[in-house]
């Protein structure tokens, strides 16, 4: 699998984004249009309070066609009440009328402050006149939906005469146990609503829902696709393929991006008895604070990756054969610390990328988890950031 | 419930420690010893590694009778294989002999880093002689059993003619869900093992079981209670009473400890439809990074105490009748952001107790749940931590 650089749109697909006036500096409305309707399906947080934009969305998204998706960022309008919800919808229909077309054919997205009231006339001004900035650059929206992230992030990949381009955003707050913070997910091919609804959860149980940063599930949470068919039919097996491969390669952009990380940590588990096993143990190994500050510290603990297998209480495990290792390298043989030059271990460790791996000897599942090391830069970050 | 200051021991306890070569400098042996044979009830770590130490305390504790208690820091006896076990028999022996007793009657405990062999000759010559250093205060045995905390943790209470004492360790990889890190609970109360045992369960419930300072569940949590009968029979309402708010206290001191943290945050759930669903939520609180690093941070940040009820998924919660407080403050009512002072919450959150209260509005079952802030002090000390 090939991402292009840069990244593009899929034909008939553009977007904008401006300052409206919510941050003081920097883009803070993003406008993504289709030429045309395009099927759509989507996956919202499972967190019990969830935004306005998310009550909406689900609303909006049972049309099972999206001509649009406006977004804001730095205000979440979540915990808002029935205001929330009215501005939500006073969003869409702004953003409606700017593109010509009506407001259940446009989703919108919050993404920020909780607990805040949206500023609904800035982004009803803000709107007006995007569709005369719309370029074909991906990256162009991406700016606009950035809280905590350090960089815009837009990938884009071909499968046949199609192109998948996603969209996202994630830094912090981020479990999302049923889709990543904000990803929007384009493409030319034909595909209908319910088949890009099964595509779109299979592809996010294998990635956005094994991304973890901080074990903090979002109230904002959203995935959406988008199919306008421009570019005909597809393959499905192939798209499907596609479609995984690059949701995979957003989350590892999105756990490196984490807040305050150096580096992304990957957990493979392997011959788990089942695949709830292997996803479980994998997310704990993931979101503990020893093997994150671990990897952050470059010190190979063998003692904290058994403490962090052996704490999922009812998975099968069979104690005496578990092997794990550190970029490639034995550390753990027979369930005991294997022989292993510290020293090399450590120097794999300095990499921007830590891959750890773990057989449990007790089946043939297997499951991967994204996540980030911990870091004095994530505490500074959230023990600072605005918050009222 | 009072406690004395200083601590001291129930009659016929004493305890000595000192430095026997496992660490460079500072005490890594310590010894707990009762005049005469006591009813005696552990509970142990859930892990699925467990330590040496406790696959033999396992064993030991069966007999519902012990004479001493022997425990080195800094080395874990963990995932180190039969002659690990081998090394836990030979501490016990050793102590045994000193002590004039037989391995049997001898509790043995190991804290410290994981996957290193315990070095067994210098813990057989240290024991040697250590009856002659008995002395009553707990803080001499206190200080043996430390690992990365900054204090000896020991407290003492009164139940009508008896004495209850709590020694106990434990500042990182702490989620017990079975036992702490390590406590040791001293008292001349008669009562039989079986009653011990329910007693420490249940005491355990309230307090041990609901400390989490990171989440990671060590290979070597040990709770032990010994009951030498030496201050004759007490009334048993009053004795489990005594001894859960002894727990909950150490509880507090143990996560006020936790590596890093700079203060005790405490959350009480109310309004649970269930025990367990009161307890998830609390634990979902006191585990959350952006909880964590709020109480940290003193900026009173509401949708972060709405984001951690919320990701309980499967907690019935009220939605519109959700109450939080902090430190006193509603700031959370009706399920959306109350009208308060910032200013005010900001100060109090300045204190060295945070108290998060949530009401769920969906029953009566309530919990309450013990942990700290997260620092960057929490990131430099395990980042660094020796561990191979």
């Amino acid at each position: 699998m090939t991402f292009d650089s840069p990244p593009r749109f899929p034909q008939g697909f553009r977007c904008a984004s401006r300052n409206c006036g919510i941050k003081k500096t920097g883009r803070d409305l993003s406008l993504f249009v289709s030429d045309v309707d395009a099927a759509a399906a989507a996956i919202f947080t499972r967190n019990q309070f969830p935004g306005a934009p998310v009550v909406l969305g689900r609303e909006t998204i049972r049309g099972g066609a999206l001509r649009a998706i406006v977004v804001n960022s730095r205000v979440s309008n979540v915990a808002t009440g029935t205001e929330g919800l009215a501005n939500a919808r006073r969003m869409a229909a702004a953003a409606a009328a700017e593109v010509g077309t009506n407001a259940g054919r446009v989703l919108v997205s919050s993404t920020g402050v909780i607990g805040v009231p949206l500023p609904i006339e800035k982004i009803e001004d803000g709107v007006r006149g995007m569709m005369a900035d719309l370029v074909a650059d991906p990256l162009a929206g991406a700016e606009g939906i950035m809280t905590t992230d350090t960089h815009p992030k837009a990938i884009s990949t071909s499968v046949g005469d199609a192109t998948i381009t996603i969209i996202a955003k994630g830094s912090g707050m981020i479990e999302p146990d049923m889709a990543t913070m904000l990803a929007y997910i384009f493409t030319d091919a034909t595909l209908p609503a319910p088949t890009l609804d099964r595509m779109l959860r299979d592809a996010a149980f294998l990635s956005f829902n094994m991304l973890s940063v901080d074990t903090d599930t979002s109230t904002s949470d959203t995935c959406v696709i988008m199919a306008n068919g421009l570019a005909g039919r597809v393959d499905e097996g192939a798209f499907g393929d596609a479609l995984q491969a690059a949701c995979i390669r957003m989350t590892e952009i999105l756990a490196r991006d984490g807040e305050g990380a150096t580096k992304l940590l990957r957990v493979t588990v392997r011959g788990a008895a089942t695949v709830e096993d292997a996803r479980r143990v994998a997310k704990s190994l993931v979101n503990s604070p020893l093997i994150k500050t671990m990897a952050h510290g470059a010190d190979p603990n063998v003692g904290r990756i058994l403490m962090a297998i052996g704490k999922c209480f009812d998975v099968s495990i069979d104690h005496d054969s578990v092997l794990a290792s550190i970029n490639g390298i034995p550390v753990v043989e027979n369930g005991m610390r294997a022989t292993f030059e510290d020293a090399r271990v450590r120097e794999t460790l300095a990499a921007d990328v830590v891959d750890l791996e773990v057989d449990l000897g007790a089946g043939t599942a297997e499951a991967t988890a994204y996540g980030c090391d911990l870091t004095a830069g994530y505490v500074e970050e959230n023990a600072a950031y605005y918050s009222s």
